[in-house]
């Protein structure tokens, strides 16, 4: 198997090369405000993050339409009982931050948040396993939580950690994540250095294809950063700074600065 | 059982009140290098460790009489080959660095590496569940992993990430980890900011008593970073800097400074 993977990820690296300048994100565009509003993973990941500022996020989340809260696994029963009969999906992490546990114990995280109701795993990547050419246990890694997030009707998305990564990591991460099944690949935890660059949002849309999500994560403060990302191939973006995200989109919709059809 | 141990953390708070400066860090001592070798957790946690680091880490480990490497479980079956025969346990993370999994999925991740070769296993406190008041839930998870541990004849260390509590919060940590059967207190990730002080080392000693372990890991760098929390009460250490400090500690035992006993 690893041969074989060696070999998409050399063919993907090659077609990168051969795009050259055509992978530039592209320059940001106006987006209605609950379009984006409708991408943005609330994230409140901090370790002291208390019952009283998940049940804020929820109620933040759910105000504005955000796609999901993206919390701690420990969260996850008090967010499920919050975001009750809204459309904010209850997203949690497996392996997070250091994405260095054994693919059993992310698969296990997975189930266990999945079955108390997460519809949404964001996993990180093994890095050091992918640095050591290890693409096989990468890969298992990988499959072994997309199985259990498939099984039980779960979103999987894969943190790549870029602001670890080489180019050429960057893209062989990204053709792992999708060969092993994972349904969004992102950038970054945003607890290890680096973040989301359209850049790097660009180069991982060009690898994956245009069916995949992409996610950003990692630094996107504000409207103009959430516009580039999603300029750049963003379908998805973790922040904390939602709220001022939306507060600037609307704003601005009086000024028509940022947004079509009237928001 | 919330009530009874909220009256053992009210007691604690209440002794450490009426001790005062009886708790102040003792004056650093000489201690023999070896005997600081065999205190010293050979840590290497970094998400993009790779094989050779680890190779690396095992092999000083081992020269040094270190009392174990600690690293990410995707690295314990290496560092149990790599350390056949040696005197150096491997020592692992649950629920690293952010203590807000679910309590099953770090008892499962002790036992798994337990399984693979672990005899030590450090796990972080949940510390948003603490600062919430949920002292119940702070207790099972300690007490989840501790019977995992113990079930297999590894060590149980418990992180309370001194950087991200308050004063009474520490004695509380402390309090609920020595109640739930843990074998140590361990100061700090060095992922949440914060570290290990003597003052805290102190606070966790005297709260604590004479015969539970107590970690001293963050910030640990040189010989007198370690001569100084051994003086408050550390029984072991963990840092990346192990090298150093016995090179501190062995240049300095020619001019006789911070050593006895020929060391």
């Amino acid at each position: 198997m690893a041969t074989e993977l060696e070999a998409k990820i050399d063919a993907a690296i090659a077609r990168v090369q051969a795009a050259g300048e055509a992978i530039a994100p592209a320059a940001p565009q106006p987006v209605a405000a609950s379009l984006v509003a409708a991408m943005i993973d609330h994230t409140l990941l901090k370790p002291d993050a208390t019952t009283a500022a998940v049940q804020a996020l929820c109620a933040v989340a759910r105000a504005n339409g955000f796609a999901s809260v993206c919390v701690n696994a420990t969260w996850v029963p008090l967010c499920v009982a919050e975001l009750a009969e809204s459309t904010v999906n209850v997203c949690t992490v497996a392996g997070f931050p250091l994405g260095a546990t054994l693919p059993a114990v992310k698969a296990f995280e997975a189930k266990e948040a999945i079955a108390l109701g997460a519809a949404e795993i964001d996993m990180v990547l093994n890095v050091g396993a992918l640095k050591s050419g290890d693409v096989r246990l990468v890969w298992e890694d990988v499959a072994g939580v997309a199985d259990e997030c498939h099984d039980a009707g779960a979103l999987l998305k894969v943190i790549i950690e870029t602001g670890l990564l080489t180019h050429e990591e960057k893209i062989a991460a990204c053709v792992i994540c999708q060969d092993a099944g994972a349904d969004f690949v992102k950038t970054a935890t945003g607890f290890n250095g680096g973040g989301a660059t359209p850049e790097d949002i660009a180069l991982m849309r060009f690898v994956v294809g245009p069916e995949m999500g992409v996610k950003a994560a990692g630094g996107v403060r504000s409207a103009a950063d959430a516009l580039a990302v999603i300029a750049a191939g963003a379908t998805r973006i973790g922040t904390s700074g939602g709220t001022g995200i939306m507060a600037d989109l609307l704003g601005a919709s009086a000024s028509s600065a940022h947004t079509v059809d009237g928001y």
